[in-house]
């Protein structure tokens, strides 16, 4: 290997990863519709989509068993996925989940895992399929896979949005991350002197929409009932800039969003003013807030306006991948993807 | 944590985990037709039926990168996922793999694991149609999920074998489980000095078996092409002994199968005496064979017999006749489950 190439993988970053990895496969099935490159693949049979997603939970990079409880870590193990099923219009059907365990787990916590597994397929009515357990040599890994189906008409690809299309987000953003935050400062704390004991009184939101996200079914039913299909559609799983970007990207446009219309919840407002921080800063880049975040034509407007819990943040634009924010002060800002890699510092 | 019941995963066992860890999950979807309990799952789409099976492969456990080249590597994790689709009786379509890499992989070692991976799929035909890539604090993990279709009733259970039943295994076996002991003497050798080179020369059989299994697709089609569905059929990865005990607890029968009709290739043989093991030891315990068992009608006992690669090697039996080997000698010896598990000491 001495005289061959060596290139760190931080360099590509997750997204030039996966593209330079998958990029000389070619489909060869008929029934393969849509690879790799959406929130979920979609394969066709007969009149029904299926949707295929997959994600992979690493112990250290994924999360931190010192403050997340196995039962939640099983939960959010299998809603992310979930997400990404929602997040293509489709309604999931079944999962898999796979885990390896090092030898300090013992079955009573793997137990717990699937306790939490469990409460997720009973919410969202989807049944475990199958799956592996294995042991590890360190660490805990998990690495769910959900099927979905949807009728193609009402898939929503990251590749449909069009000119002049509203940008809509659902519920608020930045919570997650603050969560996270908070989680990782008692952390600290409790690491320099044990006895002090973690302090998360007041801070149930932010903790909640960290540890234990949930899936906004109720505007997906809502867009339905007014007969309004997204032209694209994703969840926020690596913050807004960075999911902008990929449906700019897969669009082939430009957006505008706008500072102000930014849905940030108070409790979150207040977190970041103690850790002297931007909280636009936590909506645009933080994540795993699992809002969605989708595009639906001009002429939905009047429909889109009164169902509660969407928030109307902008535009798309004719500007191929020039994303922008505009902010109160009518600056206009390029947004980056600072989102969640795995591959980079945090 | 301290009051509650802690008992070890190797208590259990991979088998008697997966029972406890599934069997509060009620099936909620129409579609679900198969959960856990077979080698993949079965979900209805109107007439075609689609199996999903999934691995886990954990650096450590189930490879060593000391001799696994990376390309074998990401080919043989795929071959082992298609193996369960092919069990089933079902043709591979599609595939997603997720791997966890440490920092000391860089992308081009990742991008050799890709190139095994597409050369499975081209040799198979499957179409990579997802997964997800993340960083692992230490160590290296692959998972392939597998997505295969079938017609209803050209599905093979593990839960169909009857009395009478012809047991048939593929190939030779124990092969794979000489190639692994070859390989782990070099390493152990080539560990107490760094001097010696590791002989690998004259067992290009066994480790062409350990490292690049390949599917039998030609026996499959040769009993399709004799019109010969096997009443239950499943992938040789645990050893002959394992797999025999789930085809007999799912199909609640028993079996004998004959010491002198196991097939062992005369390379697997000479590599045990070396060893000074007895190779049968490897046929019934090694595991990785990825050779096909199966059981068919007594009726297509002549079909059977001219398809090349298929050893008929016993019969199904009442359940109380147990799960049993007679010997060359005409001793009657219960079989054991003794194969592969990952979380036992090997």
């Amino acid at each position: 290997m001495s005289s061959k190439k060596v290139t760190p993988v931080q360099q590509l970053g997750e997204f030039g990863l996966i593209d330079r990895l998958t990029s000389g496969f070619k489909m060869k099935q008929e029934s393969t519709l849509l690879g790799v490159g959406d929130d979920a693949a979609v394969i066709r049979y007969g009149e029904v989509c299926q949707v295929v997603t997959t994600d992979l939970l690493v112990e250290g990079i994924h999360f931190d068993l010192v403050y997340t409880p196995l039962r939640h870590l099983g939960y959010k193990a299998v809603v992310v996925n979930l997400s990404d099923v929602y997040a293509m219009n489709a309604a999931p059907r079944q999962i898999t989940v796979s885990i390896a365990v090092s030898g300090k787990f013992s079955v009573e916590a793997i137990e717990q895992i699937y306790e939490g597994v469990k409460m997720a397929c009973d919410r969202y009515g989807v049944d475990l399929i199958g799956g592996d357990t294995s042991a590890s040599v360190t660490g805990l890994f998990i690495t769910v896979t959900a099927l979905g189906t949807a009728r193609r008409e009402e898939l929503t690809l990251r590749s449909g949005a069009k000119v002049n299309n509203l940008i809509c987000v659902t519920g608020d953003l930045g919570a997650a991350y603050m969560g996270l935050k908070v989680l990782e400062r008692e952390k600290a704390l409790h690491e320099q002197d044990p006895e002090i004991q973690p302090e998360l009184k007041g801070y149930d939101y932010i903790l909640e929409r960290f540890l234990k996200p949930e899936l906004r079914i109720d505007v997906l039913l809502a867009l339905r009932g007014q007969d309004v299909v997204p032209t694209s559609m994703m969840d926020i799983s690596d913050g807004l800039s960075s999911e902008l970007l990929h449906i700019c990207k897969q669009s082939k446009c430009g957006c505008q969003i706008y500072q102000d219309r930014i849905p940030i919840a108070e409790e979150t407002a207040r977190a970041a003013s103690e850790f002297e921080m931007d909280p636009l800063i936590a909506a645009l880049n933080g994540g795993e807030d699992y809002e969605l975040l989708f595009t639906v034509p001009l002429s939905a407007h009047e429909k889109v306006k009164t169902i509660p819990g969407i928030h109307i943040i902008g535009n798309i634009t004719d500007l191929k991948d020039h994303a922008v924010l505009v902010t109160q002060q009518g600056e206009v800002i390029r947004l980056e993807a600072q989102g969640w890699n795995a591959y980079r510092n945090r």
